[in-house]
């Protein structure tokens, strides 16, 4: 199956899950907007679940949930993200934010309650999950989300617009503010079933946060060289809002050539879990993407 | 020990956890805020889930992780509730509300993180919680906290500013606003420790779902009658925001009957768990308590 089948596949697996979840509710603005931010995206997170699961011979049945859980968290992320006090985005998967579609209230209550849905969704009550899965993905995924991690990251990026950082501590904002949880999504995939080899835990733990660092690289690299219309959001907003990023701190073909390095290294890290070459596919071919995206 | 002994005891135990949990943390606003959000406050939460517990023979090192974690989600939900965009109060606790001591950005990432704080606490990694009673645990306090409990009714409360209810639908708007996690508080306690029997199961969920309802109630009526100075947060908002209460909708005199009518009908469903007399002391003196407030 083409990385594009498999991206499309389990993006499909990852919807239908939200649709079922928010199906059969009350007919409310934040029900609506709910169902509104948990439309579109690349999935992302919930590929880098199913495909780690799938890599170790997890069935797809029991890492469906953690894929789904994930995703619903981002989608509360990008829904507070957006708001006029944090980022002030108008434009989000090229469709109005939540707060300018329905308002500031809506879009508070709607992001609470998709992160509450991603705990719902690790606890499914129909005995498709262990009790013992379920609360490793819980442990992992808020430990991957609050202070310690992405909220922390983005309470950083908050007080740092304006200032010039280091890369260390660019790294360090970037590690919790969009890694940690990319790196988490790789470790419920392997928390999902029986415990792996201390060589492939090491191995997928470096896989998960070469791609986490990747990824924010290149949304630096794509703020400044897409278009609206291509990005599906505002582009140029970290610049105009003097934010610090890869690009504004070593330049753009410096930025580019260390989000190959990082793809590189994860894709070594992919060799060294000692698995099967052919299990590797999926996630082998989600850093070659990665390094397209950015030329 | 005295009801209020024993109430001081537990919010101790709660605090300290809280305390630890956000010790070592970052010199950031977002960290301070949180730390100033989870001081203070009566602790009815963590008591129910405490004494829940301990009435049902639970050790306290086994409850107080939940104890502590419905403490911490309940106040990110008070940070969220009292922002410009959604009840905008100036006061909460007798002291100035997160977004007027710092800015609306810290209070949505405090309280987005003492959310995510609460799945934190319910998983602890010591080894001192079953995995078991983790995933117990955060299925019931995910979906009391969720768009089915409190996130949903704060939903109807918004859109309901200005609406005559009836009392059926006020009812139904407290019951997820407000009565769903303390239900939820009785049920962690309970699901804390070994499977109890199915008579003392119902009567705990009726002993949570009227004093729910009656703290709702009793909330209604202090808005009324009691000063600001008196309750720690602006009195006469609700009247002022011609939101439904329970006053409004019946009369003083009648939601005070209504509020005295739940606390007996609590206390009786204590004594339908057929347990000791004197192990239900703690949660029969919650309910002298209740109808005291009001009088």
């Amino acid at each position: 199956m083409s990385f594009a089948a498999t991206l499309t596949r389990d993006a499909g697996l990852v919807q239908a899950r939200l649709d079922a979840a928010l199906s059969g509710m009350a007919d409310e603005p934040v029900i609506h907007a709910m169902r509104y931010a948990v439309q579109g995206g690349k999935r992302l997170r919930g590929f880098m679940v199913l495909e780690s699961a799938r890599m170790l011979g997890i069935a797809e049945s029991a890492s469906v949930s953690a894929a789904t859980a994930v995703e619903a968290l981002h989608a509360y992320s990008l829904i507070h993200d957006d708001m006029p006090c944090m980022d002030n985005d108008d434009l989000r998967r090229g469709l109005p934010t939540v707060h300018k579609k329905w308002d500031e209230a809506t879009a508070v209550l709607a992001g609470d309650a998709l992160q509450t849905l991603a705990f719902e969704l690790l606890t499914p009550q129909d005995g498709s999950v262990s009790p013992a899965v379920q609360a490793a993905c819980v442990g992992l995924l808020a430990r991957a989300s609050g202070y310690q991690g992405m909220a922390g990251g983005q309470a950083i990026d908050l007080a740092s617009v304006g200032h010039r950082l280091t890369e260390a501590q660019l790294r360090q904002m970037h590690r919790l503010k969009t890694g940690a949880l990319l790196l988490c999504s790789v470790q419920m995939g392997a928390a999902c079933g029986a415990a792996v080899s201390a060589t492939a835990h090491a191995a997928l733990q470096q896989f998960g946060e070469a791609m986490g660092l990747a990824f924010q690289v290149v949304d630096d690299i794509l703020d400044v060289t897409a278009d609206s219309a291509t990005l599906g959001k505002t582009a140029g907003k970290d610049a105009a809002a003097d934010k610090p990023t890869y690009v504004a701190l070593m330049g753009l073909a410096p930025a580019q050539r260390l989000a190959d390095e990082l793809a590189a290294q994860a894709a070594q890290a992919l060799q060294d879990t000692g698995l099967p070459t052919e299990r590797l596919a999926a996630l082998r071919a989600l850093c070659d993407m990665v390094v397209q995206r950015t030329h």
